[in-house]
């Protein structure tokens, strides 16, 4: 799987992340160990699929052309690999070895040429195409599952687009790079850092995600404040549809009619493939301030937060965790802890965050250890990063035992929040008593907006005896609950930060009905013979 | 002309503003005097239009339903105040008693439901609809000239939005409100006043625009960094389309799919109609502190403005004025000149503005006076901003002495911005002394990014003997070597910040021809008769 290749290292072509950090025997056993602490013992151990354990359904290509044969791959390994994207049930579903909808072609493509050429046959034979980066998505946006959308029966070419890589230009004096759609993000920073710069842009999939991805998706960076999404992110888009490139013009900013980029940000492969950015960058941070504060009750943090938020002061860090969260990270005395983090290449930034912790302390904050200047994050920080990285690992450790273990994400506003959060716990902790008999749920904001935060929810419970498909029915069934709530109460319904086939039923209501008129028309332009991830969004 | 009605002031139903402000005989003389001394005497004088002169060719509507009757009007006044935008072609035009193309009718919505039945009605009888704001419009986006669309004999319904009015909803909690579309920026900002708040976007038609016009348009306030654009300030957008209304969820940030709001922000009237928008909303500011600094060359204003658009600092003013500029701020001893500006409602801005201006100085600026805390803008920002308000009326008073007044405005990277600068006046001051013989340009910096500026021009000079329609003739071909300037330099082609009818041979250059597809799609699903403003952006 040439997605994969790394240098020396490879990325798993079923689970979360490089095969070489994927948790080994001895830390398995630590955690069954924990596991059985929380919930009691089990003997569930499921061993990752093998490569000859693939058994896939015949293509069903009729002909491939001898232009694009060097491109295509039909072996089993990299169909399965390019079936599903890397949630917990896509993993699950390749540890119970079941890969029922695979795509029938992987299309590396190795330049823009390449995309067009694959556009073109695919079209013009009536396939379908699902264009593929890091294939990190957690949507099921990578699916090759056309279930329910027009002509399902059509064979699938899965078009990986990791070969259209590396930083093309760089315009240091506009503070702006232009990027291949296909290049992951530690390549394009390693790149960038020459010059002094970086994106910027980190999502939990950093490693494993590309730089089209995110603008296809709409990615959120970890970031709490500031410009954080993509969105922000992006200064001109070149997207490849059948209908030929759209090429937006380098301009700093634009009031000309509605945004082009902005209707290709979050299209999520249905209109096009982005083949180029042209991205935001900027100097390496060398000012930096941080501290950890503890509150007893959640709200007195979130009270915290929406102050912060609406400050003007622009943290880069304003995670608050509840007293779960926190304990996961370490911190075991109930708190609730917010980790407050501000930087710049330009200025010492020690007064703003004198001030974010006064402002924590006026709403029952106890700060710990003052301010830290010019160094690391807090111990707390520290702690919470660490586990942030590892916790997909972690998760198909989990998944190998027989636990559930996945996260979901929302907004709402700060006049909703109360009522919001309860409402989403109250569903998803009685679907999981009902469900599991047993479960926790955490939260923390991953973001925060002037007008609400961004609550993310990690769920952990032992499933109910059986494969790994059985855990995907749990988790369905776990996963409605949580977007009815969160829809009937008034959030958005994505995650990470794209709706992909898995949200559709709940984004079919979020949505307008008149935009998705709006988007079908413009999809039905762009892509007239619906050849485009089907299935997705429309 | 109803929309004009406001207290005791009435707004011109010809040129910009209040009646009451207009420029009189005493000042106007004043003005001459200048202008003699500067580019030679005229002898012209002409009188505004009044309402008796008005000659319009008859309606064509065939029958108004009786339900519609109360809020339809169809006399001279009504229709020639909707026949132009405020943009000195537009005044100019009505300085000739010029009204070659006015709507057929004026129809006064009052309610969201009169929007609906207009649309219904309006739709089914195949007329055009352009919708109607505060009718400041400086690029004929809201001109009932056909000329070149669709159907181009239709009759024309002007839709005035005015009477959809007022703060429909506070969320304090979640720092937005929810605004009627027709409701003029002063009349918002009076009613959120009572909670504190203020919506901090003041763009140069502030008294005389609407909120829904300022996101149909992508409007641009007065702050130079930040959110400053309306895009930034949108949470939700209610739009009327003839196949429904569209109303965005209000969330603080959503990835789901492409931003509904994003496609109608912008959008110009042609897709529908914006009846109400929630939007972001600011405690009113309590900490300020300003300073300006005087260059020597342009070039280290910009070198300097380029640091402090990357800084993060994010003043709410940096306003750079070239000499021509910042002598009609009274600055004469040639400096160019930066006025510097920052406020917060939460903490004391001073070591902000000590930064900016040692960022200034390290590019050879003078800091006058230093800062001022805590107070009023110096008196360079004071008589800029005191000119800047008067400019419209001014313009309108050298219209009538028969001379050329008119900006024009773009955006390009830094490291275009020299080269790009020099061109694009190049283009205009040889277009000025070969079709007027003299005349001056003028730049500002009305919005500094990351990635560049946006500069902003300003054109004086004497027309050609003539009436008013030949000054219309004169701007129009000076206007057109501007805009192959900015087009072939890179730049974006905006006024204010709108394409309109008179951007279209540029703007057409400027946007990707894939994504004038997607939004023909578009538009095609939400508006199948084409009535929606025929000839703006299609």
């Amino acid at each position: 799987v040439r997605a994969g290749d790394h240098g020396t290292r490879q990325r798993s072509w079923y689970g979360w992340g490089w095969l070489e950090d994927a948790v080994g025997p001895v830390e398995r056993d630590g955690l069954a160990d924990l596991l059985a602490m929380r919930f009691g013992p089990t003997d569930t151990r499921t061993a990752p699929p093998e490569v000859s354990e693939i058994a896939l359904r015949p293509a069903r290509l009729a002909r491939i052309p001898d232009s694009l044969a060097p491109i295509i791959q039909q072996t089993p390994v990299d169909r399965a690999g390019h079936t599903y994207g890397k949630a917990f049930r896509d993993v699950a579903r390749a540890f119970a070895r079941r890969w029922d909808h695979p795509p029938d072609a992987v299309a590396y493509a190795e330049s823009e040429a390449d995309v067009v050429a694959v556009l073109d046959w695919a079209c013009d034979a009536r396939y379908a195409v699902i264009p593929f980066g890091g294939g990190s998505s957690v949507v099921g946006g990578v699916e090759a599952d056309l279930t329910g959308a027009a002509l399902a029966d059509r064979p699938v070419v899965s078009l990986d687009l990791t070969g259209l890589r590396g930083v093309l230009e760089v315009d240091a004096a506009s503070a702006c790079a232009r990027i291949a759609g296909g290049t992951f993000g530690p390549d394009a920073d390693a790149e960038l850092r020459r010059h002094g710069l970086t994106m910027r842009h980190y999502p939990q999939s950093y490693e494993h995600s590309t730089v089209g991805g995110w603008v296809a998706t709409r990615a959120g960076g970890h970031f709490a404040t500031g410009p954080t999404h993509i969105d922000d992110s992006v200064l001109s888009t070149r997207c490849v549809t059948p209908q030929g490139i759209s090429t937006s013009r380098l301009v700093p900013a634009s009031g000309a009619g509605p945004s082009p980029d902005r209707l290709f940000i979050g299209s999520e492969g249905i209109l096009g493939v982005i083949s180029e950015v042209w991205l935001r960058v900027h100097p390496r941070p060398i000012h930096r301030a941080s501290a950890s504060v503890r509150f007893a009750q959640l709200q007195q943090g979130a009270g915290a937060v929406q102050q912060l938020a609406q400050s003007g002061l622009q943290p880069a860090n304003c995670r608050l965790l509840d007293a779960t969260e926190a304990q996961s990270a370490g911190v075991t005395d109930g708190s609730v802890v917010l980790l407050l983090g501000f930087e710049s290449h330009d200025h010492p930034v020690d007064t703003a965050l004198a001030r974010a912790t006064e402002i924590a302390a006026d709403h029952g904050g106890s700060v710990r250890g003052g301010p830290s200047l010019g160094g690391a994050a807090g111990s707390d920080a520290a702690g919470w990063r660490a586990a942030f990285l590892r916790a997909p690992y972690l998760r198909d450790a989990m998944l190998s035992l027989g636990c559930i273990a996945e996260t979901f994400e929302t907004a709402c506003t700060w006049r909703e929040f109360p009522a919001f959060d309860a409402a989403v716990r109250d569903a998803v902790e009685s679907a999981l008593h009902s469900i599991c008999g047993a479960g926790s749920v955490g939260m923390r904001f991953t973001h925060v907006y002037p007008s609400g935060p961004a609550p993310y929810y990690t769920v952990i419970a032992p499933g109910r005896p059986g494969d790994p498909m059985s855990l995907v029915a749990q988790w369905d069934e776990i996963k409605a609950a949580a977007s009815e709530a969160i829809i009937g109460a008034g959030g958005t319904i994505t995650h990470h930060h794209a709706v992909g086939r898995v949200h559709r039923p709940w984004y079919d209501r979020q949505r307008p009905a008149v935009f998705a008129a709006a988007l079908r028309g413009a999809k039905q332009a762009l892509d007239p013979t619906g050849s485009l991830n089907p299935g997705v969004l429309l």
